[in-house]
């Protein structure tokens, strides 16, 4: 009998509060959310780890306790090591169970808070690790709005392409280089195309952009040849992050054709470090928008109702700027964009669907991008290109400081909030880089 | 001080022979090859070996066995796991030294044999895995007289894109379904372009092809935004295996705008199990083959006179194909395909140089594929696509069978050998694999 999805329960119940100090006031930690990541203190082996509140949850300490039994602690023990995949690849059953538990030993009036109070370490002693090692990323195209916007671009006469309603797009991407929060990105050096007849030329990137996205987190995955029915898709989901897909622009437009882009990713792609799983994001899954009355119908492995009427997310998502000048003087960062995660035009399930239909494998741990999300609006885009579009009307920050694309020095934070009426708000946890210069070629 | 790389030395003599029956015959794996790959036996522990005529030394053993010292002992025992990641992490010089090392005692004459011989096991016992975990899996497209056949049936007026003579074309692939030689392929359903007017439709893939590849294992590989330059590429490259890129040409078709392919590969890639290693193939580095007058000159980082003077290979490739049908009557496979490595118009140091170039992570066991190899003359051609110019000229098989693109139950074979003269030829095996048919979705 598969494992129900998206139940929601006494975990997720608004009046819920945690005897940790400060975790009911908490802006993305309240005990409703309890995401799972991988940490380490003064240097000692990474592990896992349930943030709550400003504290973190020693998931290695958790299952040598004696406070858990049965699945929860099976899986309280797959959290312990250096990285998640061993949770991931236990799938949903065992994570809802350390959900339930943690859940319990943390609310008020549990009896066991003298036993819980040693296993918490204060978040602003830990650092941060990638919660699982990603043996493949994938990266997505979904925001539509972007699609629609950047196409505009570069092919006025037909923005979107013809397959863009029929195939949630994607290609592969660079594993190797994603990064948690806060680690610098180095803007890269690559080839861009010269001026008119010239020769290109070799340099740091003068077109750094970032990209407003979502990571999701595999897990348990697929045999290869055997796909994942769009109804069970959530059953491999572990959870979401928040994922900035740094991109050196003038280097795509020259390397991209015909293979798609390459080094104009692959320097560096950041996520949050908490992933924020399946079972806390439950209220939050919403019915997906419905297609404009012209857009073609999808082909049946793309088709559920289920997945429809849950497809989409309760998410509010903001991004923002700080130049070092603006730091320097201690000015709050500018936001750039606030927009809400419905403007993906295929849900995740259908991601993992079309992802598997070809007999492709996932496996525990792979991360998936969905890839800009934008929405219509001004204030609503998720990039510099579309902000500015195309580096044609630049931004104004405070003090005659404009951008087109980031300077060295700059600073750009991803926000997500999960909102719903009657629920306590979820959130990720900054997702952060600051754009450190090119080194010498 | 950098280690000395493509030194040939008494390794290679072409009169060295060894003890063990008749590995001095052997087309592949005579004593101055020596290649490595990861073997299991009855069902145990996978653990490295290397292939010696038809034995198989086995790694695990020997580092057990006090035969070994120093930088050799220390590679053999990076050897004796489940994967070569360990050993290909250690670079050049102890991989160099435990060539030397295996050399001496497997050579005629040796004093060991005695000691030597229990450590052999029969190859035909063996069941060969993957040599290492692949962390990321690019693929360029280095072949010039494919890029410009494929791009000719795609776009008449321009078959090369104004990038290909500048840049390394690559793009990322799928780690997680590459598999060794020998495990079936499954036919991919997909998503393929509907007649005129029509909807896209869901099937297995009417285009089934292959590609004839040069794969190429790295190790140690480069810290995050520290690129490699050309002129050092050679000490981050471990070795070669021959590498087929499964196609579905009509899925890749339909899919492949904005972003490059993507379920049109990532079904399968199979790649042949032993690693010919860069001390191995040192006599076969020719110069690379002068550009022609016309074409613009590279950039600095791309230009090296060592690179070009050693950067090709002299290196035949083959592929051939028979169907079901053949092989019951106990035929032999037709020769589809007859070429040679030095139709690269990129070095293996150009792809890696540019691979990194803008501070791309480059890890240990990751994989780099050359991109299809085709001669310019017809009977040269590294996929069907260009032998059968897209399928509308097919290809005679005996007895009244025909082919556009690959059927269900045939078996293609790539096998590569390097050549030269007064060298002894080493080669790659096989790099097999047979059609069978799509699942039912």
């Amino acid at each position: 009998m598969p494992t129900p999805i998206a139940t929601i329960d006494e975990t997720h119940a608004p009046d819920l509060g945690s005897w940790v100090e400060g975790a009911d006031m908490h802006p993305d930690f309240p005990i409703q959310n309890l995401p799972l990541g991988v940490f380490s203190v003064d240097g000692q082996v990474p592990r896992g780890g349930i943030a709550i509140g400003a504290m973190i949850l020693d998931l290695a300490a958790l299952a040598h306790s004696g406070l858990l039994e049965g699945e929860a602690l099976a899986a309280a023990k797959a959290a312990s090591g250096p990285t998640l995949n061993p949770l991931l690849a236990l799938g949903t059953g065992p994570r809802r169970a350390l959900r339930r538990a943690v859940s319990a030993l943390l609310a008020k009036g549990s009896p066991k808070q003298p036993d819980v109070t040693p296993l918490l370490v204060p978040a602003h002693r830990a650092r941060m690790h990638l919660p699982a090692r990603v043996g493949d990323y994938s990266d997505f195209y979904v925001g539509i709005h972007h699609a629609a916007e950047v196409g505009a671009l570069f092919r006025p006469e037909q923005p979107l392409l013809p397959n863009y309603k029929h195939i949630p797009i994607g290609y592969h991407g660079r594993a190797s280089t994603i990064r948690p929060s806060g680690s610098p990105v180095i803007r890269p050096n690559g080839q861009t195309r010269g001026a008119d007849g010239d020769l290109p030329r070799l340099g740091p990137t003068q077109r750094l952009d970032f990209e407003l996205e979502l990571g999701l987190w595999i897990g348990p995955g697929n045999t290869q040849g055997q796909p994942i029915p769009l109804g069970q898709a959530w059953e491999h989901m572990g959870g979401l992050t928040l994922l900035n897909d740094w991109s050196a622009r003038d280097i795509q437009a020259w390397e991209y054709q015909p293979l798609g882009p390459f080094l104009s990713k692959s320097f560096h792609t950041t996520v949050s470090p908490w992933i924020v799983t399946t079972e806390a994001l439950a209220p939050f899954r919403i019915a997906q928008p419905p297609r404009a009355e012209a857009d073609p119908s999808v082909l049946p492995y793309l088709q559920d109702a289920k997945d429809q009427d849950k497809g989409a997310l309760a998410l509010d998502l903001e991004v923002t700027l700080s130049s070092a000048a603006m730091r320097a003087r201690g000015e709050e960062p500018q936001v750039l964009s606030h927009t809400q995660a419905c403007a993906m035009y295929w849900t995740l399930g259908q991601m993992v669907a079309h992802h598997t239909v070809n007999g492709c494998a996932l496996e525990s741990g792979d991360l998936l991008g969905t890839g800009t999300l934008s929405g219509p609006e001004p204030g609503s885009k998720g990039s510099l290109l579309e902000i500015t579009r195309g580096g044609a009307q630049p931004l104004q920050l405070p003090r005659e400081e404009t951008r087109t694309f980031l300077e060295d020095g700059d600073e750009v934070v991803l926000k997500g909030r999960f909102m719903a009426e009657g629920r306590r708000s979820i959130g990720f946890g900054e997702c952060r880089g600051v754009i450190a210069s090119a080194p010498q070629i």
